[in-house]
């Protein structure tokens, strides 16, 4: 079960364009496309004729063509052309989804049309702030999207799923703190006065002692940022004054496509060397090599998830935040659920 | 739900030889193979002993030896050998089906073998006659066999399969007539006065303007022939005066494997320049590339269709000749329906 | 249906080390792991928590240790490490199977553990006695593991099967005996006073004729032991004197995974030349690709099965001892059955 009359995040900017481009999003296809002014389109990906995909099409004159035989719609989902037919069958006519481009990435809203207001979409002020430097990729994943939203409310898993990368014995070690902050869940964990690691010493240009943070905010449905940084030790950082550090904030949207697959798109901004294109290029590596890490651990855990119907998992202590995280969304759910009833 | 009582193509006279073939017909699991006289048997792909595939199996003095333990049947489906047993086991008998060989083509039934008569086999003259040049290949296609036919009797889709190729923006714009003519569903396509399209220059051998001409003709259960050609324009092709022009019949016989697959026999049937052996491999493989595009659009259609069960396709104008040939087959499979009731 | 309270052969002993291994073992999915001892664990293969496959994880101080969060269990079962927890759950206990390793194979007990006594696992000496050279592999195989037992219970296969390898026509002529010698199952053929085939002349040194034997032994669940032989012929063997002769024994484990799957375990046990490593590497050879051959009609013939869910196999005299097979594996599940209710 999805959560509808929410925005979901389809793809990057870039990755949609003047072509026809399909994607399931919570279980329902929708073909996407650029109009020559490059603003969006968003369409059932079905001809209601011969239930042709009509992202197989193409785009003339800022309008969907099916493939098949021709029919022709208008970015509202009417039929505009029929071959061989003057008068057009009303009937013929697809469903339109409100659609926008925001913080880099393109969102479809899900449900009642009449109640898609853009300023629902939950702020990432970093992916669209020249301040911040931000790039990232999708992963196409094989699991419930919610899985997702575990592993990253809980980043105990580092130790073990990125121990080569990005994984520190401390980390499970280090004490956290996990609350609901009005509409999200929140999970804070602070290490004081330690080492920095590799990649902060790098950026950061200091092998002095820090106080480092990362701070997961989970928003419904499925927008998770992750503020991440250091700042000399015992300068008040915990306190709010990071005027001694540098910052980064990990982004996460992840988008449900059927029960057991979700696009994963993932980010990384930050507001040091913002100029230095290499740099971002090379972060982007990493962070892709790292997540590609977790893909491999929602597969397996799905399939075995899948085996084992009868098999409800367990939370620890080190659930707290995605427990807090899983009690929004189903509490959004069951909202959707009593308004539809 | 499959007609029953009909001849179907199963495969080129060329493709079933002394070696065991197995094919899937109307979900039936049927292996074929020909004698040293070259006639030709059918029988259930099923050893009745351990349910070993037939067709895994080889032919020995023009009986069927099954690959696991030996067990041999004759063309009439009894078992005439076991190993280690002198009485043989009266039960071990298998379905044998009616076969015959006519226009090129292998045609099993699938029914009751009492009523098989192969003169209930659509006439394909062209297919046969030394005056005409026949050449063609099979689709093996992972979709229902009637979205062929919707396909074969709405020829308007050209424009947009076959852009590239065989495609003309003027066919979705000529008007055309859909009617039944006996048992028969035909839509007739003239294009009067129009410049002839490449493939008729070159084999007439002119640019004058022509009248042309479409008639696709379906019966049931899924053959359609299609009628095409030119004339000189105005010398009275139209009323059936063909002698101041040329022209060819395109072979389609349809056989469903399952309900989301089918095998699809194509070919073209033409009278002129018959002993130019390289035009019919020319030919041969250009319609192997026009018809590649159409399975395509099957595949992408059929997995369409399965993930919107509630969804019922739509028929337009267009639609004329497929509706027509789509009513003649469910008529026969309601009389099918109320004969076995 | 599986028959629980079996020992069952998981892998061959050097297919199991110290990074954990998953199997599915009648429907079970089952991680399989060395202690630095050299000793066994077998527990559930999957964590608790987020259900996460151990098998995924890895190994530490002789305990099992996630991928995903590094919950670390003891080969009991027990888990004795959480993350950033000091008290441990007690419900985060995973199952833990009886593992023994024994006639150089790893064997689970599935069904009660209580019940589970190594002295249950069918004899097989001469898999780890010094006077006999033992060596084989495994097959991952797509079928029910009772089709594996039909086909070794009745080796006029081989006639049909291993036509180019060592199916011999005189094998299907040739008398046998089907009977229950106790809890087994045994199929004896005796070929008499008939030239030896290549393979024994080869490792008899020796034309001269001879009485050969073939005899299968099938134990519940799905042991099958063939001891096969030459000797010189009238020098009484069918008697029992086998001092003019040579013999070896075929050692087949079948292990079923799913309803539909299998672990095929083969082997080829000989008191002759035991010394002589290249003749073990060749006969290995020469078995693996003589079995394969039978792998082979094992996805057919299951194919077919699914495909025809209302046909019922024939048995005829061939199946004699696989009928006998049958008979006690059903006796043993109706057992188990009643002992259940």
């Amino acid at each position: 079960m999805f959560l509808k009359d929410q925005w979901y995040a389809v793809a990057w900017d870039r990755d949609i364009g003047g072509k026809p481009v399909g994607h399931t999003i919570c279980g329902e296809k929708i073909v996407f496309y650029r109009k020559r002014d490059r603003s969006l389109v968003a369409l059932e990906d079905c001809c209601p004729h011969r239930l042709f995909p009509l992202s197989q099409g193409s785009v003339h004159d800022d309008r969907l063509v099916c493939g098949y035989h021709g029919l022709t719609f208008a970015e509202g989902g009417q039929c505009v052309h029929m071959p061989s037919q003057d008068t057009i069958n009303p009937n013929a006519h697809i469903r339109a989804y409100p659609v926008v481009e925001r913080y880099r990435f393109i969102w479809v809203w899900i449900g009642d049309a009449a109640l898609a207001d853009p300023a629902r979409i939950p702020a990432l002020p970093w992916c669209a702030d020249p301040a911040w430097a931000f790039d990232g990729g999708t992963y196409h994943t094989a699991c419930d999207y919610r899985l997702v939203i575990d592993n990253l409310m809980d980043l105990t898993h580092e130790t073990y799923v990125h121990a080569t990368s990005i994984g520190q014995k401390e980390l499970t070690e280090a004490p956290f703190d996990a609350k609901l902050v009005g509409d999200r869940a929140v999970v804070s964990r602070w290490t004081l006065n330690v080492e920095p690691p590799p990649f902060w010493v790098h950026n950061w240009k200091s092998k002095e002692l820090v106080d480092r943070w990362q701070i997961c905010e989970y928003s419904v449905p499925s927008v998770i940022t992750i503020d991440v940084g250091v700042a000399r030790a015992g300068t008040g950082a915990p306190q709010g004054d990071r005027s001694q550090g540098i910052s980064a904030t990990v982004i996460n949207l992840i988008t449900p496509e059927t029960e057991t697959s979700c696009l994963y798109h993932w980010g990384f901004a930050r507001n040091f060397e913002t100029d230095d294109q290499g740099l971002t290029a090379r972060i982007r590596e990493a962070q892709g090599g790292v997540f590609m890490e977790d893909i491999d651990v929602f597969v397996h855990q799905q399939q075995n998830i899948l085996a084992r119907p009868d098999r409800k998992m367990m939370s620890f202590n080190i659930d707290a935040g995605g427990v807090l995280a899983r009690r929004l969304l189903d509490r959004a759910l069951q909202n959707s659920a009593s308004k539809a009833a």
